[in-house]
């Protein structure tokens, strides 16, 4: 079984790819989609979409999991983080790649044991329980990595 | 010139096309996509993009004009319509088909003079500018014949 986990964002996507075996996690590949930022916002969306696309068809997920968003307090910030969203949830459902979603509090709790912990902790648990991590990641990815283990843990049965 | 006025929303997305030829504006087709209420969020999103797409290969516009979004008080509203915004947003211009945005008050202002103008006048001075409208069209589509209009106000210079 392989997860793909998708951190959204505008401006940095983060997705990382972990492979499940029995009770074995191991790393496949991560990284971060940067769109143009000198483009349109319609461009900028359409780029997403595009380098989305190509992880999909690079690395051949069973399912994909994205992070329920923390709705920000700054409206003009939740559109922007909406739109990028919108792009990420819809790019592997319209590939018939299932999505699944958990709260940020969820993940935490999922891998560390507490719904509140720092993502230093998590980014530690991460690089225990998962082979073969690369020390060190860019942040965005780091989290994605963390969104496809929380999708393993909640469902035991994925082999 | 064709233009396709896209009203994004997640349960509605209303759609017009119409021809400008010289100063004159025909009517083309509109409509509305709903998507599956039932359905995941990101099936949702993934049967709007293809609606859309389906739209797009039908009519082939030459240009695609979206309102953009006034920013909503509820934050869970905002990140709702940025979700099917940022598809509505995409779709188009991973078609290579150049997108453009306009205010609600810029399209008001630019069809009937006025920029707080209420519904019924945009629909009085499109059904009044744009050759052959049905007389009766549900509001989302409406709004985006309105908005294909705009454009093309704004852009005298469009063939």
């Amino acid at each position: 079984m392989r997860i793909l986990g998708l951190d959204p964002g505008l401006r940095h996507t983060g997705w990382g790819v972990i492979d499940k075996t029995g009770n074995r996690f191991t790393f496949v590949a991560a990284g971060v989609i940067n769109p143009d930022v000198d483009l349109s916002l319609a461009k900028r969306l359409a780029e997403l979409h595009e380098s989305l696309i190509k992880v999909i068809q690079d690395y051949c997920p069973d399912a994909v999991v994205v992070e329920e968003t923390f709705v920000n307090k700054n409206p003009s910030s939740t559109l922007k983080l909406g739109q990028a969203r919108g792009v990420v949830l819809m790019t592997p459902a319209s590939m018939n790649i299932d999505v699944a979603e958990y709260t940020p509090n969820q993940i935490k709790k999922t891998i560390t044991g507490v719904g509140h912990a720092e993502k230093i902790q998590v980014d530690m648990m991460v690089h225990k329980l998962v082979a073969n991590v690369p020390e060190k990641l860019p942040p965005d990815a780091a989290d994605a990595l963390a969104m496809a283990l929380c999708h393993c843990f909640q469902n035991p049965l994925l082999k």
